[in-house]
């Protein structure tokens, strides 16, 4: 299941940014499972990743050679996460880096590794290396829809998102693509995404616009609380359209609002096409006393197994609303002016049961694919906003039956 | 569905203490749904309470009349949990014992109410008014079978538990009854726990041992992580047997023990009885840096949908416990140092798989009803315990169909 339409955008061509995939069976013969992404020379490249403490071999050889210098590939593998491995698991990343850099003549530092799937089985390498030189043959610039293909696992559509923005009387383009459906609750990244943009930014002013759209888009969402080994999201930029630096705030700014378009977009895909969800809910908790105080609400009304089932159910049980703010780890909280609201619907005010609600009207907002929980603390000027979903049979279906 | 045989014990008399039941017709006709407490004068009573910040009408009384002085009777309605209803619910609670008060010859401050069921609607006083004089008239010392059916809600089942022991060549006994099923992670205290004693303890005393016990029982617990607004375990000791004060350690330690058996069974009873529950799984938190961290992994992979789908499958899909213990809040962490078991069978070994694990060896522990998961962190001497369930559809079916 998933909520509402399927549709990728019409990708932007990024020119100097190619795209390669091929199948080499690691799980399912015939599945696109590789895929390649190649940067030019120069390009500015910055990533986040998971911040679990068990994070994949893929994720240690990604972030050691992104501080090495200068990437060029990004090799990403489905079906096997190559996490829980060890030394083995490391040693078996930098040989799939040293095949490509094989393949496209340059140093093993300059590919960077990415896996998902099955945590804890040993990455099978020689079918990896065996469909680099097929991945390599068919890397295209209007290769981006292939790619979102190919990064797939218990996902059941494809998730891209584009923008455009004219900085300083150019046009500049970004292009993104996400794969993830269950273990999400990213923490500093998704399960993994690859955005790249013809922009002209350095480095560090680039990683830092990645970490704020992370913090608005994928530190934002969960599926079932759970934050797997292997997220991560990088962000390349070709610097062949418009030179965008700290000196000119309008341009940084319209930037930012544009790459964090295209983050929330990815982001909500994943939420939207979350293990068993029928329904796609935005949580927002304004009025707090602290900003932290804002996302412990909304993230603990987010993971609640009752109001998730209660949302599946089209069940207006706003009383599991009620109960779920009343245990969330804040430091203020006075209940008696608590205001909650379902979309346009006004649930609870002051702690209670709202004078004019009805049960009608709630079951009503709760029918909908997209509902908005809007939570008044009532103490305080800060606000925050993740997305969730409910807690399907087909959740479970689909959890339990994975590895089967 | 639920876990393990179903079966009350044999409940020790606790001469004064009297148990009345009746059906007031609250949600279901015909269910017991009132249960009264008689507690006999001059006994110490002491409670613990939920930390939900949303409190219930009942819980906020209980408590105010707990501190006036000497309560007399319990008053137990289920079917309403009297939450979220404001002023009004807190003058429902106050007229249920005003009512109690009146047929009992007391005043209505020796009357504690507690109320467990729907969240949000208001408490029908005319219906519980009704039944009371009939629960008052059946007010018997070996009641105490009937009253573990007349607190249940989502329960299949009635819990209860009971010791004796032997204090300075006394016969010390403990009769204890529970209920709860789902929204259950307590913080101090359980969904709904009644405890008595005869022996002879200060409440001061009495209450230290209850807080202890309840942090070795009702507190180390979780369903689904969603804690009642209405959660409370009261201790009653009539004095009538042997006196027990902080000056005779050995009588302090052997009846902490036995109240911590009791407590415990009660505690194991909401969790094999947990909403949909199809395992029994201990999580054993070991050579952790702090007590803290131990708590914190234990509940982190307690709380994991994925970890919990996994043992409702019977699927040993160890890779989503390690990823759980990775994303826990702890203080220190080595993953290199991790070693994990499921019951005697070793998965993990210094942060990878353990080199003689079989799949076949951890899928017939995982086949068990019960399961121990022993995670020890390798850094540190502190340990903790928490128990709790599987995730499976009968969970998503019983919430999602609850209120319909």
């Amino acid at each position: 299941m998933a909520v509402g339409p399927s549709e990728l955008p019409v990708f932007f061509p990024v020119p100097g940014v190619r795209l390669g995939v091929a199948s080499a069976g690691i799980k399912k013969p015939g599945r696109k499972d590789v895929v390649i992404v190649e940067c030019p020379e120069q390009a500015s490249i910055v990533g986040v990743f998971t911040k679990n403490a068990f994070c994949a071999a893929p994720v240690l050889v990604a972030k050691e050679h992104l501080q090495q210098g200068t990437p060029r590939y990004l090799l990403v593998n489905t079906g096997n996460a190559n996490a829980g491995t060890g030394e083995q698991g490391y040693q078996a990343a930098l040989q799939c880096c040293s095949a490509l850099a094989e393949v496209a003549s340059v140093s093993s530092q300059q590919v960077l590794p990415f896996s998902t799937g099955v945590i804890g089985e040993p990455l099978p390498t020689d079918k990896i290396e065996a469909a680099l030189p097929a991945a390599f043959e068919s890397l295209a610039e209007d290769n981006w829809a292939d790619a979102a293909e190919g990064i797939l696992t218990t996902d059941t559509r494809p998730k891209g998102a584009v923008a455009q923005v004219t900085v300083n009387g150019q046009l500049v383009s970004i292009n993104g693509i996400s794969k993830g459906s269950g273990m999400i609750k990213p923490n500093m990244a998704t399960m993994l995404g690859f955005v790249a943009t013809d922009a002209d930014i350095d480095t560090d002013l680039l990683q830092e616009m990645l970490t704020i759209s992370t913090n608005r888009s994928f530190n934002r969402i969960t599926v079932d609380s759970d934050t797997s080994t292997n997220d991560a999201c990088m962000l390349i930029a070709t610097k062949r359209s418009a030179r965008i630096d700290r000196a000119d705030q309008d341009a940084v700014d319209t930037f930012q609002q544009a790459l964090d378009n295209v983050m929330r977009e990815l982001a909500h895909a994943i939420v939207k096409d979350g293990e068993g969800a029928t329904k796609f809910v935005e949580i927002n908790v304004e009025g707090a006393a602290t900003a932290k105080d804002a996302l412990e609400v909304a993230f603990t009304v987010a993971h609640s197994p009752l109001v998730k089932t209660a949302l599946f159910a089209s069940d207006a049980n706003w009383g599991r609303i009620l109960a779920a703010v009343g245990r969330a780890d804040v430091s203020h909280i006075d209940v008696n002016r608590i205001s909650i609201w379902l979309d346009d619907v006004q649930i609870v005010a002051d702690g209670g049961r709202a004078a004019d609600y009805t049960e009608e009207a709630g079951s009503a907002v709760m029918a909908r694919e997209n509902i908005q929980i809007r939570i008044n603390m009532g103490i305080g000027g800060e606000q925050d906003t993740v997305w969730t979903t409910d807690l399907s049979h087909d959740y479970v279906s689909i959890n339990a039956d994975y590895r089967s």
